[in-house]
């Protein structure tokens, strides 16, 4: 594709290096900006700068916060002694939407994975063993995704809590709500089997 | 969703605002940027500023350009006697990339459209005859999308410039090169066996 102005083509080359847009996407969504006001254009870059240049991440839990500490981490009414670890921001937000937990989190940053070269000491740990021998913490909720490498980071840090005494649990994993169960794969479907939890519970 | 911060918030709603990016595609992508250096964020912000504060458009044919007249037009080996007549300025990419035009074009930025409210008076059709009448264009080559709103736009050209003694022409209409026939509908097929051509030229 060559392109007729040089300003078209920087622009365009630029929104093409974001993840899951190419060239044709690229120009779609700057053509798009060319038709509109000025404004739009103008307001889209400055909060970008602004985000880039501003943002923090909470001292305490890792997530994003545009103070020191996050609105999450100083409010009162949480429950700072259960922590939910969680891989990502985008997790905090999810299990936020579920309005069911009540504790803090902690954001790792990622996961263990060594074929990515991503070791223990690339990932916010070290402030979470720390956060968790303080002896303020009762409960311990893992919440990473079920994969390989995050039964791996699971492990790693288990291994180095197990002694204390506090609880240490995992979300459940089971058939999703709504789903069908001819359609569930086995592992899942099994899982949901070995532990199941007492009718009385699942009617709360 | 709700964010923890107000930086990351604005981010993600400037971002939605582009055409098939949704909140949560633009979290992604606003979170991606958050993991690359500062530059990267600079550059995108800065290109689409520059984008939109100093690009102009072509002021013969309405393409997109650094100038005052665009590449194209201000090309000495192109032909200026016949004029190819668009919608959009991607339409001009696409035809520029099979490299099979050798003259200029004219981009209407749409077609008539009374559904969208768009008339003859919002696009550039009026610099667009007055072209034509200068004596100077030998053939004009519709090459508008082939709807409704393409057929009509076409016409309403068409019955501006008839009575001038220069040659009006359609890109065919067809089956796609390497298409099965059983697949194609039943328009273009039908059209296609109307408009047939001589065997030998189909070989150049």
């Amino acid at each position: 594709m060559e392109f007729s102005s040089k300003l078209l083509e920087d622009a365009v080359n630029e929104v093409a290096q974001l993840p899951g847009i190419g060239r044709r996407t690229a120009l779609r969504l700057v053509l798009y900006l060319l038709r509109q006001p000025d404004n739009q254009t103008n307001q889209l870059a400055k909060s970008l700068l602004d985000m880039r240049s501003k943002i923090n991440f909470c001292s305490s839990c890792h997530n994003i916060s545009d103070n020191s500490i996050c609105k999450i981490c100083s409010n009162q009414n949480r429950n700072k002694s259960t922590i939910c670890i969680v891989e990502d921001i985008r997790d905090v937000l999810a299990i936020e939407s579920t309005a069911t937990f009540k504790g803090i989190y902690h954001v790792l940053g990622g996961k263990i994975s060594p074929m990515d070269g991503i070791g223990p000491n690339d990932l916010n740990i070290e402030s979470l063993v720390l956060k968790v021998k303080t002896g303020l913490i009762k409960e311990v909720i893992f919440a990473l995704s079920s994969t390989m490498e995050g039964d791996t980071t699971n492990f790693y840090i288990y291994k180095q809590i197990q002694d204390l005494e506090i609880k240490v649990s995992t979300i459940a994993r089971g058939i999703s709500v709504g789903d069908e169960l001819e359609y569930a794969d086995e592992v899942t479907l099994g899982r949901s089997i070995t532990n199941r939890i007492p009718f009385e519970i699942s009617l709360k």
